[in-house]
């Protein structure tokens, strides 16, 4: 008997994929849609192509918290009073939003705003099972889906990190417009993106302290310099990252022995496209090494709405309730 | 009376370009094109936005070389040549290959193959006239226009160097696909490059010395990493650099001063884009401060085919005959 | 010494590039820029790439209206009265809105609105100096620039209504994104644009009547289909014209007789694409005869932004100050 | 028990997407792939995203025809004589090519080249099961995949022909660069295709006849006026269709009694944009009438290398073995 499940959120462009995997999944029964707008709207006609044909309906959640699961696709700041709402009820839920990323209250402050729910913090489980957070993912009752660049970046720089060998990191990020969400802005007017590339977010970037705590879970403590680019493509994330190494480690072997067994990571020698993982949940990587310079250079290349943010929740999902991690997103 | 100028090399990109800035140029007359293909074919059927109603001929020094001046737009080694034949007649040449931009023609060995001509490197100057040499390339036979990087990448860090603040650095540059040239390749299909992004030259782009050369020059010598990216766009290269920095310089009075009534150059407060300065001899700048890393980021956008190429050709053949610099260019 | 020359409605695409136009146009002098919002932002802003150094200002016909010449770039509806205050005032108006091109009050209300001016439209003169307009457009006091689709198709049929031989015709028309304005909908996002196509505006899109008058007037009466269609491109537009013709024309004479010494429009072999006119005033088209289906099939491309508004806005002023046509916008 | 399939021509766009499909089809088994270049190359190395880990082999019939069915992707005129061979040894057989799809042998010579087995060609069924044939390709041998243009126009007009109200039919079409091949040629470089739109194959694409054929089958005899574009997108075909039509039927009983229980077809109020099938085996119709100028208009939506050529084909597969006709297309 499949899971239930409702997608908080689903109008924008990560809850609505979200909607579409789960529709399609075989373990799970998508029973409900909520919508901050557009609702009555079914989800085919906002998104023919995700095929889903359900209602945006308006929260309520004597209604839609009645179900195994749920995925949160709210704004920061909105998730988390509807996280808390949802855990009390005995709902399992993967977050989308960064409300449950940063395990320190005041970092959370510092880079968002004042947190709304402090006292759940400690329950939300880092939701990137190739970090080695699989166990934990599968045992947790809140998981926090990480922010598409973090996604990228950790996975790119896990292996090194681990190693102790990171002195330094500097990450220049390239993202399709689908990563700027749904919202119509000049930013996202075609005509100001299209035959343009140009960097944002600089110099405080809010997935910046993201990277770096996970980066000191891992064992590096370092400041990062962190660079998003905005791309005229639609999906896709690619991650240059530019390390600063101590000694000569075998690069390939720290990596193939870092992700041996990963069904989602794909090792290459030559640089990643972001073509290569469209509408996959696969990351992508190759490493580098610049004999000239010192350094080594590691890219990884994602979907962002899919690795990035959804099919990401749908594999935390899965650990979750002990099904196949690559059920309906392989 | 005009100057007389012909176009070797003006079936690619950056010939075809240039063809088109001197057949409009009030001070020079267009009078040959030459081509190692398209043969017979009028420049307005191969390329009709440019309008030049010229054949491509057969090269034939004897005919074309009877101008005051050349700018030659052959590949890297097929250049040389042709440029000795062109300066022993007399004619003054603007060089677009990479032939003369190296000076040690050992380095050359290195990152292109054996020099043709070692002999004339020291006749040619570096075709950069805002980085300080303006007054070399007034007075030179030969000027080697610089790479499309190295351009951007060189405007971008030349206050800091001249400074002698940079301590590191790392370039990682993005660029539209005409800077692949002509040529149908597999790297060139639309569907290779739609909804993509990667990297390539990966770890050894032939720009990185020919940087790191000027850089040197400017009072920096250092090792930099160097890293291109190819965008699904046209024209436009952006390069975002990451500058490790002693001391703690005003940058904006750097910059500010450093470009002080150059009419090419553009300083902003926000991250540049390459449709900013899309057909167009003008560089933009932005300089940021991450006080988190201790790093300095520069951005600095061009058109990789007009200030990456032909219109700095012409920027430079306009110094060479005395005109006003941005004389057909504006 | 130069006509003066302010532009109302700065902030949108078409007027932007209008007075991007006139800025630099040797015998007008920009006075002022009006806009509807951004009042005091400064053109080059909002649109670096046009560098126009000039605020927008709130409307004040006082002050706005002490010139020679104006161009209103207002909304269908706004701008008549706004032209009818100009014209009191002495004010030589080109207006870009559709408000002037209908010369039946009652067939503009059935396709906008209640004409807020009726009593102008005899005033007014089609501004498309290639269909026959170009005296009448010199004695004007209010050209009425012609919509973009409609001089698209009009220069590619001219020549056949003239010879009144047109039986039927099917205008299938593709337009970038630009041709959609400034505002940020979710039909100008860049997701909703990108590895897209769509019909709009059927089966009555409003350029449809303003086609129909002018095909009228030069001898053609009948009801056409037009369709246009949305591409994933910035700027640039294509009408494919299926024509059922009486008789059997020598169609390069009929084409090469009517646009003889006009400079505007290129007569090609094979079908022209956007790429060819971008960023100028031409409008390229070919013929074609379809024997198997006793067809006749003529392409006309333009850029939609130049010659389908801004820069035949500025060849109408031209005419309009004795100028020679061309002046400004070659 | 799977059915052992091999797919000729793997390197190509349609036919590396059939062999993707194929590869992770539920009920058969991919054992070999052919390609005329790139012999010895993994497939996944040239589509890293088709995830097919199998190696392109040069062709040997004697191991390759030794499977149950065979998908042909080769270039019209050299997949005849392999369809021959292979359906001697037995192998059922889906070619995406035109060898046969016209059923006379004079047509195929007049716009392709002398046919090469023209005594097969009435084995032959042409593999558009949503045209009534679908009962017939249950019980070929040989299926003649249709032209990816004529699948949109046909899906588009059988409505209407099998009413026999069409009078007359113009067929604008537009399709992303995909449907130019994998050939890098000057007319698939990213410059060439990049901010642009031109017509191609004017005024005689050869799939003109294979449309009027199958139009004439349905019971509209009359020469079509069909002509495509190109587009700057990857997959994606959209036909607008402009049709005289007699009587006043009721179009939108008409089509949705024809499509009645088609699990591929959708049909819509609004015209359908490329996005909306892109991936799938879709096509989607709307269906609109011109009032003012006595018309219908049909657009039909389908991804060109999905419905246009390897989903269709495995969706003739699926029928040629009794299997579910959307197994492994959903």
């Amino acid at each position: 008997m499949p899971e239930s499940v409702s997608v908080f959120g689903a109008g924008g462009f990560t809850g609505a994929l979200t909607a579409r995997l789960l529709h399609r999944h075989p373990s799970f029964e998508l029973r409900a849609l909520t919508g901050r707008s557009d609702v009555g709207v079914r989800l085919d006609q906002l998104y023919p192509h995700h095929r889903v044909p359900l209602e945006l309906e308006e929260l309520d959640l004597d209604r839609h918290a009645k179900v195994d699961a749920a995925v949160v696709a709210y704004p920061h700041g909105a998730a988390a009073p509807v996280v808390a709402e949802l855990l009390e009820r005995g709902v399992k839920v993967v977050d989308l939003s960064a409300d449950f990323r940063l395990r320190d209250p005041s970092l959370y402050a510092e880079w968002y705003r004042e947190h709304p729910t402090p006292e759940l913090i400690d329950q939300a489980v880092y939701g990137l099972p190739e970090l080695g957070y699989r166990e934990r993912i599968a045992g947790a009752d809140l998981v926090a889906n990480p922010g598409c660049y973090p996604t990228a970046a950790l996975l790119a720089l896990a292996p090194l990190a681990r190693a102790g060998v990171i002195e330094d990191v500097v990450i220049d990020a390239k993202s399709g417009v689908s990563g700027a969400g749904r919202a119509a802005t000049e930013a996202t007017h075609f005509v100001t993106v299209d035959e343009n590339v140009t960097a944002y977010g600089v110099p405080r970037h809010r997935h910046t302290p993201e990277i770096e705590q996970e980066l000191g879970v891992l064992g590096a403590e370092l400041r990062v310099t962190f660079t998003p680019h905005l791309l005229p493509l639609d999906q896709g994330e690619l991650v240059s990252c530019y390390v600063t190494v101590a000694g000569n480690s075998d690069l390939d072997a720290l990596y193939t022995d870092s992700y041996a067994g990963e069904q989602f990571i794909e090792l290459t020698d030559s640089p990643p496209g972001v073509r290569d993982v469209r509408d996959t949940n696969v990351c992508r990587i190759s490493v580098h090494r610049d004999e000239r310079a010192g350094r080594v250079i590691v890219f990884a290349a994602i979907d962002n709405l899919w690795k990035g943010a959804a099919s990401q929740a749908v594999q935390n999902l899965n650990l979750m309730f002990g099904l196949d991690e690559g059920e309906g997103i392989e």
